[in-house]
């Protein structure tokens, strides 16, 4: 049924998605639009799409399934002037970080019998750093694709079938689809994913202070240093939509660490320092 | 010169030391002592050394170069007591993450003219996890060895050439060699190398408390998830060595992280976080 997609912002996950989309055998066609032309040309000439559109929405127009790769906000904001010219045939689908935001969003504008169908997703695959030139058809191999579906939304038959499909060109991609609720998923995603991002923004920002004028002391920390910073890289233009639509649930991951990392500084000389270790221990180990 | 080496110490630094000797053409004997006999036997299997000792002193005294491999207060005892029993024509090198303890300990008991030889040396190389089942002859390719060595101390000539000729062996062994002031090493590798460790370890202890009971969301975590709490995996026994031997250096590290951490908290709404990830990005980027 799904036989033209378009894949608005080929970045990283949009270009890998249409890259992947193809690996999987999918051969309807795929039309791109970029905010910047260069990366839509970049995506073009990765093949990662067929064509390229000038405007996001008739792109989306033409297509049976529109998938958002684009920030948080721009991401409400396309939903927001998609939904009226698209009909109860049609599918929009996301990559979005956090989820209570866009599922508020889809409440508001999809998902009735003749609106369009709106499936909110989120594969946990990306890179420190983005753009159309670092796509990889196996970006989502072996990766969880987050779904925050709501069982009680009223979808087309088509709409409900577009959406049936699309998981199933997910799972083609190589990706492990998970259904959670939204709000659980905003929290959970707090501290594996947004915690650990954080904290390397912190530690990186930090070690460029004090050590950033003697690079020959990056090479000192190796392997450990350099994992731990990797996510230093990561752009704010991402993170800044993130911080803002999950705010809460990042500040009491960010404060438990700060109490840990104290209760670590505290006790460098008892007994306890064994316990954190044993129980960090076990966080690996299972 | 060097024709018999005593490597003490058969865990992974240690039985990777005895492979990568040979195989960067180290043509000697190589004779392993380590405190239970399972490791030594296993360093044995490996290849690493060509025979077992029963007795470290015995093993070192019939030896050119006694290479210590045990965590920090062993080395500093093994120090105490092979120094009375070794001459001024044998070296004894070490592998120690802290130097400043190590250093006053060779002040002490070495490296005079009629004494034997102390060089102290820290590879920066390593795994999250120890044991001669895990030594790998490429494990100081590409690393750093730091030498924390005094100008000041007087060696027997013969101890001098061991010392210039065991720097040899190191390079041969594909690692670059630094030369650096104790008390700086123990100030940087607070920042570059404990202060990731400690950082991974709160990070994983964490995490085990709050979502350790379901392990899928590991994998929801994905690629970043797993580098950045790697080295929760690092045993307990390593560190608290570490701990006890450079532990104002790592409480200012820990602090001065804990505060870069409330400073992003208390700022994800505002534009100071991008000025975060700008340093960050800076600090993986030059």
């Amino acid at each position: 049924m799904i036989q033209r997609i378009a894949i608005l912002g080929t970045g990283l996950l949009g270009a890998s998605a249409g890259l992947a989309l193809r690996a999987s055998g999918y051969r309807g066609s795929i039309v791109g639009w970029n905010r910047s032309k260069d990366g839509a040309q970049k995506a073009l000439d990765a093949g990662a799409i067929d064509s390229i559109a000038n405007d996001p929405l008739e792109a989306a127009r033409s297509c049976d399934v529109t998938l958002l790769c684009v920030p948080i906000y721009a991401t409400l904001d396309l939903m927001a002037r998609l939904a009226p010219i698209l009909t109860s045939d049609q599918l929009v689908t996301d990559v979005g970080s956090t989820k209570a935001a866009i599922v508020a969003q889809a409440a508001r504008y999809y998902n009735t019998p003749d609106r369009p169908a709106f499936l909110p997703g989120h594969p946990m695959a990306g890179k420190e750093r983005g753009g159309a030139e670092l796509a990889d058809p196996s970006l989502f191999c072996g990766a969880v694709w987050l779904f925050t579906d709501d069982p009680a939304w009223q979808r087309s038959p088509s709409g409900a079938e577009l959406a049936a499909e699309w998981r199933e060109l997910v799972i083609a991609m190589g990706s492990r689809t998970i259904d959670i609720d939204p709000a659980r998923h905003d929290e959970m995603v707090a501290w594996v994913s947004h915690l650990p991002q954080f904290t390397a923004t912190a530690l990186s920002a930090l070690l460029e202070e004090e050590v950033g004028g003697a690079p020959e002391l990056k090479d000192v920390g190796g392997r450990a240093l350099r994992e731990m910073t990797r996510l230093g890289a990561s752009p704010f233009s991402m993170w800044r939509d993130i911080a803002l639509t999950n705010t809460e649930a990042i500040e009491r991951a960010l404060l438990a660490l700060e109490q840990r990392l104290a209760h670590i500084r505290e006790n460098l000389r008892t007994h306890a320092l064994r316990d954190e270790f044993d129980q960090a221990n076990k966080f690996r180990h299972e």
